[in-house]
């Protein structure tokens, strides 16, 4: 039975970290939400937020439905499917390794949001631009020199060699950080001019993940919609700061 | 063998779901940084953060080591001990349902901590208060309640009664949702006044907690620091409306 994803329509957002595991191995799934078929669609996906009629309902999407499992949160989805498409290692230690990783990008994609919402997701991005321009220059300059230094610096003590964040073989957190690295050039291209030099191994794992013949296959089809200003990586020019 | 809690001395932060998690068992732990036995103390955490010394180093605090197993994020951390402490359901549906209790959890923290600090998490408070008074605005107004709202609606659903909010026995998130209600109250006694009346089986299950012996003996005990503004639960009355 395919794999159910259920995350917004219209933009990349958190979903997209679960598409491109889905898409690497090849899996059956369908993404509810954007689907037309009978049954699905935004609707579909929002009734099964109620706890009323819901077992196990999760706070938001993304969540993932296989059979009579219902698993919400990223690093939680990804997880539970890592192992069975192929893209998770054997070994416990590397297991927990690898969702520590992922839990670590899930910090920073909120941090990475929290710099177009400072003040409140409730809000619109115009009614905090200021506060938005103040996050966006200590994120520049602080945080994302963080997250993607211990990023490179994982990659490049991997015992197996920087091909790959954990273990010897790709993992769900290798895709993950390609889309990292994808993000946050399209949000910000002049703070990330430097993104090459300053982290080799990541760009370069970057540029492998991309060329997976699944993943290659899968950035060109209409299912990889494009970067936009509703997804977590937006690009707001005044936010873009040289770092 | 002991388990090794790695955390930031001086503060309950983070570290505290591991901590209530441990005292709730009995567990035999050293708490690492706070400890003054030779080899313990804040050094001998932070030289673990080094990924050319140390195996799967951490992103940051908290980081729990059991032997030769190394694990961080809190959420990460709880998963490994629920089963060995006895504080996690059996079945793996309930397993990842609980586990993506604690992520929202996580994700609550973050969002309380950002109240504090919504611009930089390296400036000082005093000079990002301004900003900090309209997220704390937003956070009592819309993010609290969607949060507390979404676990009372959780522990009400429970077809096993209201008393735990995973299956038919207390888990580690029962502990982590008493540190919540402790946690909000303390920053936001204002804020709070109504949580008794709005979320009742959530305040309910807080209070039975701090009642389970071991609990009630840890919270009396020096082991457990009070909360302060170092924490992640910081009490400033110009943050602390009414909702």
């Amino acid at each position: 039975m395919a794999y159910e994803l259920f995350y917004w329509d219209g933009l990349q957002g958190r979903g997209e970290f679960i598409r491109l595991a889905l898409e690497d191995a090849g899996a059956d799934y369908v993404d509810i939400a954007r689907s037309s078929k009978k049954g699905h669609g935004t609707k579909a996906m929002t009734r099964l937020l109620d706890p009323k009629t819901t077992p196990f309902p999760p706070f938001a999407p993304p969540f993932l439905r296989d059979g009579e499992m219902m698993i919400s949160h990223v690093a939680n989805i990804l997880l539970y499917l890592g192992p069975k498409l192929g893209l998770a290692p054997a070994d416990a230690q590397l297991q927990h390794f690898a969702h520590g990783l992922q839990l670590t990008i899930t910090d920073l994609v909120t941090e990475v949001h929290d710099t177009h919402h400072p003040i409140s997701t409730d809000a619109y991005y115009e009614d905090q631009e200021g506060a938005a321009v103040e996050r966006s220059k200590a994120f520049l300059l602080h945080r994302m020199p963080k997250y993607l230094g211990y990023f490179e610096g994982i990659l490049a003590a991997n015992p197996h060699g920087n091909t790959q964040i954990v273990g010897d073989a790709a993992s769900y957190v290798d895709l993950s950080l390609f889309q990292i690295v994808a993000g946050l050039r399209y949000a910000f291209p002049r703070g990330t001019q430097n993104l090459g030099a300053d982290y080799p191994a990541l760009c370069a794992l970057h540029d492998a993940m991309a060329e997976r013949a699944n993943i290659k296959r899968y950035l060109t089809s209409k299912r990889r919609l494009a970067f936009n200003e509703h997804g977590i990586f937006r690009r707001y020019p005044e936010l873009d700061h040289l770092s």
